[in-house]
């Protein structure tokens, strides 16, 4: 049940934060929602009163999760339509890497490979987090090629689906490998494959 | 402990393979040994006369995963000196996901997602898997390089490893929207970003 007031909105975003801690400290199947209770001073009726189930809540994990790994790259989408604007999304994705020491990869990704073949609703969610982000790329994109710095028939669909797997897959390697240069040379490949679309006079 | 006889390395084989099973249904944290002993017809204390411990069983199912990923590609990887072998293995990744319904993702990055922050010895392993790929990858392109097919000058490191990322990452997208195309524009990425380093003779 969504809430309607703002103290049952807060309670609720309370209770998902709470999970979401619970998530990636134990793993979505680990987690309990007697220890979402007791980190979020909820009751078990406060949470079943916001949520159906156990499900419910992780697709609700789900959500924020998206939002949060979105949110946090808004400044960064503005300015993708540039290619200065490409190459600083880029660079700070893998600086976010480096403070990280490259750990924990992609949450929406981490999320998918817990629960994506469990819970079809969630993996729905996840996919709709990726779905949002390529929109956000394939903008960038139309806007250079708005703005004359892509040639007019470079295929921006594609160009941004192929780059959102190299950061994905740049991700699974640096936490594999505990190496954020995994995610600088698959992204440098992405921002290669995007050069090719360049304008003469640009890449000049 | 490594078995030195036929029957030991058997008996192993099948507590490796019904932990692997286990570990696919269940996940690797929710695998209990319990239910691998059931499933090997081994009791405890076989188990434990292979195994120190679960770790070092889902250590053992990790490289168990790593060599059948790459077992799996052997033919495949034997052509990938040539332009027509590079394609063919592209083709080949992609019609696995067409049959599995794109479900599952890479079983290497599953075990990571699962376990690649709580094991480091099983996050090297896995790392060490992925490794593996690539080489095989730029040893691909480095006999295109010696085949004349690449320019000399091409950085066949790097492009092995932005391919590998475009793979993984591709697998993920997949796996998220239950959709084989997206690893197919993820791999034709890959594809164009080599293609460019084609020599003038091989793109005519």
């Amino acid at each position: 049940m969504l809430p309607t007031t703002d103290r049952g909105r807060l309670s609720r975003e309370r209770i998902v934060a709470s999970a979401a801690a619970v998530v990636a400290e134990k793993g979505a199947l680990g987690a309990s929602l007697d220890e979402v209770g007791a980190r979020a001073t909820a009751s078990r009726s406060q949470i079943y009163h916001y949520f159906d189930d156990k499900s419910d809540l992780l697709r609700a994990v789900a959500e924020a999760t998206s939002d949060a790994v979105l949110d946090g790259q808004r400044v960064l989408f503005a300015e993708l339509g540039t290619w200065v604007g490409l190459v600083r999304w880029t660079d700070a994705l893998v600086s976010l890497q480096v403070e990280r020491g490259a750990a924990g990869g992609c949450p929406i990704a981490n999320l998918l490979g817990q629960l994506g073949e469990r819970d079809d609703d969630i993996r729905v969610v996840l996919s709709a987090g990726f779905d949002r982000w390529e929109d956000h790329i394939r903008d960038g994109l139309a806007a250079m090629v708005a703005g004359g710095e892509l040639r007019p028939e470079s295929d921006v669909a594609w160009l941004a689906a192929s780059t959102l797997a190299s950061l994905q897959g740049g991700l699974v390697l640096s936490q594999a490998r505990r190496d954020p240069q995994a995610l600088r040379r698959a992204l440098d490949g992405a921002l290669a494959l995007i050069a090719s679309h360049r304008t003469a006079v640009e890449t000049a």
